[in-house]
């Protein structure tokens, strides 16, 4: 009887082979979001402003010309000389006379001389000669050609200036910042109808084990597997702006995964391979990206998701995972979604929902490991969902997580958590 | 002189003609959000795995197949007759007879009769007769063909059962709530490579206004104005998961805006009316409305963005948005999105970026209204950005807004407010 039966393929038991090889450079989350940061940014392309939300620009984008662009009314009234209204009161109205009206998207046919008042709509461009805009509200039309002004307006009063929302060469959108939606609105105001911006990381996702088949296998052998790390990832890539690649299943083969890389590294801006969580699986990956590149940290300290990899190949960072679906995308949305915007240009990812709950149990911890725990958020209170990191119902149940942190040996229940939501 | 110079057009100045049309049927943004709720919702459609993500599915989706599908070992290690072990420690070790080994992604090639165990990587099938898997770690290898066992494992030990993740019939994903990440994946591992989920609401964006030209025009008359508002709108739509339907610009030509939402309403989940803030511009979006459906509201206790109409026409939800951009965003964020994602079938959206700040100012408000204030966070300190409505990089300079209830005349600096972060 031995150990390995010969079955000619390569068998991922345990036993004295992995002794010694189960080698790791372990870190910190925090060590490894501090000073694993590769240089590599994504090239720069013109997108249009229809395709530009969430987009990262690749630079500053100054505006052209000052905007709104002309002193504009910022209510329905009438243009005055502010002066032309001092001391006006209900019982002691200004009278001033009504010389004309400004049209919307016209140029002002008439100027306003003292004691003299122009119809203005919302919006419309202020005539000469006015320096402001008093309310309709406050003035009365009691004989044609003539309005009463029953309540003084300031100089300015009214009125934006015409440099007022950006002035000529200020900034219309900040470079590294993705876009949000009202940034598209004051570029569409500018002219501006493409931005320079970095191109959605290309992050492909290669999926090993012999036990995994892809999802569209309709009848499971025994002991097979779904791929279902994928298909999560790809999501948590779209998440964050990145452009996800399933490159497919690869054996647990001897340099079947060296071979694979090999063929994806130079159309990728990330490569992550979801390893099987075996000790062999996890050696064949190390064993693929140390012949490939240099490998930066193997192991982290947290849990789930110890058996992490992170390594840079040709100058493309390479994150392993762990086997387990569950530990897989905890890694990623902890290690690799930040990795993701820094790859577009984007250093500070856009915020993520929280809320704050007081623990339902106790929660015990390793101190120097930081522990990521998936709860359940119900009235106000955070209630741990137990169970093995190979069930990836325990993340689909969840609201969110929280996060013992690496010093701490526990957390005790009613305290005050932090907890990160999904959305 | 006359206060309405005989331009052919349709000026938009004050005066006599507005009174009485000013007619507001106001409502709290609590009403609006709980009493506006169209029937409407989009046709379901068969969307393949890779295109889901945020999508709603219209129901529930159940497991076909038990998930893993057998009972599966959570560590490598041996596989084993828990019994066998009890009372096992490094001193009395219990020896078990090596019988082979699981490879994975195969069955077990045989049974674990009393007093044996069977080689198990992390994830192989549990042989016959075993009922937990023992660590490696806690297991050595001292003679071929033996192992010993130095610590004991509970029936159960190291295996996730056959059921443990999902068991089948029970739901893979929930219908009505948008899929995340992780639900893409249990789908995948179920082998569901499409899913029946609401199609993306199709949201028309009509922008209307003599004085408005497309973002791409190059040079500006005096008094024009690109559109900025259809681009951010359709920014807001994409976050909700929505399509958004540029539709172009209709003139302030009486009669134009009813003929282009005729045109719309057939093609459309929601019609978004981008009006002139003036006060004709308003009588003409209201007149519109009124003539092809029913008006529910006209005017929310909200500032900014008090000139909102919410309508139904043919079935078809309308809102009626006010002229400035900042307004229109503001309410179209807390009013058009809730209706968006409603739309899809989703009747909680997704949780949005929150924190908690202290208000580096006083901020006055009037009883009965709304206030939703632009803040920048620094350090824990939100500063209110102040600026008219007119300005949209009030907006893009905004981190978020924090909202002055309905009953609050203001809040004093220093108090605790929650700020919604923009992503």
């Amino acid at each position: 009887m031995t150990h390995h039966p010969s079955t000619g393929t390569h068998p991922r038991t345990p036993g004295p082979r992995s002794a010694g090889r189960e080698f790791f450079t372990a870190r910190t989350v925090a060590d490894a979001l501090a000073g694993f940061r590769p240089a590599r940014r994504t090239t720069v392309e013109e997108v249009p402003l229809a395709d530009a939300l969430h987009r990262v620009p690749a630079a500053e984008v100054p505006a052209a010309a000052p905007l709104p662009g002309f002193a504009r009314s910022t209510v329905d009234g009438y243009a005055v000389r502010a002066a032309d209204t001092y001391g006006a009161s209900e019982g002691l109205p200004s009278y001033l006379d009504l010389v004309g009206a400004v049209r919307m998207g016209a140029a002002p046919e008439v100027a306003v001389r003292p004691g003299a008042a122009v119809g203005m709509p919302t919006g419309g461009v202020l005539p000469e000669g006015a320096d402001a805009v008093v309310m309709v509200e406050h003035t009365a039309e009691t004989m044609p050609g003539t309005i009463e002004v029953t309540r003084p307006v300031a100089p300015g009063g009214g009125v934006v200036r015409a440099d007022e929302d950006v002035a000529a060469g200020a900034p219309l959108v900040r470079g590294g910042r993705p876009l949000r939606a009202p940034d598209l609105g004051l570029l569409a105001a500018a002219g501006v109808t493409a931005v320079a911006a970095h191109a959605r990381p290309r992050v492909v996702i290669v999926s090993t084990g012999d036990e995994v088949v892809p999802p569209d296998t309709a009848q499971l052998h025994p002991g097979q597997v779904r791929d279902a790390t994928a298909s999560a990832l790809a999501g948590l890539v779209r998440d964050a702006g990145g452009d996800p690649v399933v490159a497919g299943i690869v054996s647990d083969e001897p340099g079947a995964l060296e071979d694979r890389m090999r063929a994806v590294l130079p159309g990728a801006d990330l490569v992550v391979v979801s390893a099987g969580s075996s000790v062999g699986a996890r050696d064949e990956t190390a064993g693929a990206v140390a012949a490939l590149g240099e490998i930066w940290c193997h192991g982290l300290a947290i849990k789930p998701g110890k058996p992490t990899l992170l390594a840079e190949c040709a100058g493309v960072p390479v994150v392993g995972l762990p086997g387990n679906p569950l530990s897989a995308l905890v890694v990623f949305r902890l290690v690799g979604v930040p990795l993701v915007w820094r790859l577009a240009g984007c250093d500070t990812p856009p915020p993520e929902p929280s809320t704050s709950a007081r623990l339902a149990r106790d929660l015990p911890s390793a101190a120097g490991r930081l522990d990521v725990v998936q709860v359940v958020v119900r009235d106000g209170l955070a209630e741990p969902i137990f169970g093995p990191s190979a069930l990836l119902s325990v993340l689909t149940r969840a609201d969110g997580f929280l996060v013992v942190p690496e010093p701490a040996t526990g957390l005790d229940a009613g305290v005050e958590v932090a907890v990160t939501l999904y959305r």
